[in-house]
């Protein structure tokens, strides 16, 4: 019999194969290997073929757009929203819009091109963790900005056009709908408990036990009770704390090694599939910080949504979350 | 500069890339043309290779699970839910899980295997419409269920399995999450205004002129304003109604040809691409059927959606809605 599962914070069912629950050999295979490119515009040396940097970490105090840096901070080349402008409103009839003012920012990761970031040294993931919390602090400051989304998409099924390991960082004139969810069913939960959702959720996986893949003092990695998507995999702080960008320095160690450690893990029982990654953090100035609970979602590129899915928001799991959880641990 | 416009029902923003925008060369090609295959089990003749039928159309009256059908309806003998249990909840600490009680039927459109929808006579595509009525008002008697999807995978792209004809219907235990969206927005403009938020928008469509695709005296085909996917489309009454199952004969015929109209224009335009449709229907038993109105929503499958869609809701779509209508219109 399929389980219809309810997620705790946005109130959203989904379809759990129980039954059929697939493992990582039932998927296709998606193997990312990188090749040698001699022309990659993210490679040391090639620093003028893409705009000026806006950051980056450079141990040896190089200079700003020539090679010796760890982590680099460019603005996208062809991005999705523009920073230049005025946030005009604007009525049409029964229809609103917006300027399509923000920023949309690269953030490469290390390097070396054949490199990633399951291959990285503790120094090197850590820069990268310092990098995230840096650009998102900076962006946070300008006053037209309402929300700095964190992202990776790895490998060609999940959306990455270079092969070069990078993120992106695109931060908004408003808080997206996804967060939004998330935040006013927080804000429900904690009206009616008195207590985060989240919190809550942590302590119950501590006594479930079944869904956890690893965890260091300031970090839980597990897969959550109602996936949208097979072996999806959540990090979360152990403490409460809404805000990325206001985790210390041992938080930033600790983040650096626990994602490392779910993405090794992913890759060698997913055959180096394809992911995404995004973080859920507090809008910029959110003031219930009580309710809300920053947290990353990893979500392997393992089946395709279809008409369905879209229609309806239902998503139909072909993994049982346990199973996924044991596959991630025994790794 | 790329605008973002913000849905009127359900409050979504998306981001429309208005100074790029994409036509339909712009593009991968994705033609569905089907093949003919000797061990289809939906052709006429296999009857027995399916579950046995539980409605059809037979207009020469021969034998249930036989040739001679023009639409049959069994069920699909993969379901995602089960039709045989009691609907069990349970809380599990913090989680809520309900049995996977539901139906899954596939609904095979006609006979020919390599006959698609857009090459249909006005006869068989009436048949196909009364099928879905049908297949729905009696799928909403089942005192278990509170919504029925009706939808439909065209070609690969778009999650098609088999590629004789065929659309799908899913019952539910409960309200999907898209759909309640839809309700509680309408809901809430019905409050302060006392109008149908679809009927406004149906009267801004007519002021605006640019997104209409097409008209009956039933139907206004156009595409969205806010869009989340390029040349997406909806087929929507133009008189109040809430409940799909309530059309009679006439809008029935209406509701077939300009179905079958819309999907000539996609598929000439888009060069016989993949996509989806589903309807977007009033629940089983919605009393507030003041505030709700049902539609149809095509969504050509064009463009993949990344981590960033996946983590924010927020979509970015790179075809404006009035180039993608006067395409389609013009077809």
């Amino acid at each position: 019999m399929p389980e219809l599962r309810r997620d705790p914070v946005v109130g959203r069912w989904v379809i759990i194969d129980s039954e059929h629950s697939q493992g990582p050999a039932d998927f296709p295979k998606d193997n990312n290997t990188p090749t040698h490119q001699a022309i990659c515009p993210f490679c040391p040396g090639r620093e003028h073929q893409t705009p000026p940097e806006v950051d980056a970490v450079r141990p040896l105090k190089s200079l700003a757009n020539t090679a010796g840096w760890l982590v680099r901070t460019v603005p996208n080349k062809f991005p999705v929203l523009i920073a230049e402008g005025s946030l005009q409103k604007e009525g049409i009839g029964i229809y609103d819009q917006m300027t399509g003012i923000g920023a949309h920012e690269v953030l490469i990761e290390g390097p070396d091109h054949e490199k990633s970031l399951t291959e990285f040294t503790k120094d090197e993931m850590q820069a990268v963790i310092s990098q995230y919390r840096g650009r998102f602090r900076q962006l946070a400051q300008d006053r037209r900005f309402k929300y700095v989304v964190i992202f990776k998409n790895y490998g060609s099924s999940a959306g990455a056009t270079v092969e070069h390991t990078h993120s992106q960082i695109i931060a908004l004139p408003m808080v997206p709908k996804t967060v939004l969810e998330e935040l006013k069913g927080a804000e429900h939960y904690h009206q009616y408990r008195g207590r985060c959702v989240f919190c809550d959720m942590i302590a119950q996986e501590y006594q479930d036990k079944e869904r956890i893949v690893a965890e260091n003092n300031s970090f839980l990695a597990f897969c959550p009770y109602a996936p949208r998507y097979a072996f999806e995999t959540w990090i979360i702080p152990k403490g409460h704390s809404a805000d990325f960008s206001s985790i210390d320095e041992t938080a930033q160690a600790n983040l650096a090694q626990i994602l490392q450690d779910v993405l090794k893990r992913v890759k060698k029982v997913l055959n180096n599939a394809s992911y995404n990654y995004y973080f859920h953090t507090a809008p910029i100035g959110y003031a219930n910080t009580a309710c809300y609970h920053w947290h990353i979602e990893i979500i392997p590129k393992l089946t395709r949504s279809v008409g369905f899915e879209w229609g309806t928001g239902l998503h139909i799991v072909p993994t049982m979350p346990q199973d996924a959880a044991r596959f991630l641990r025994e790794a």
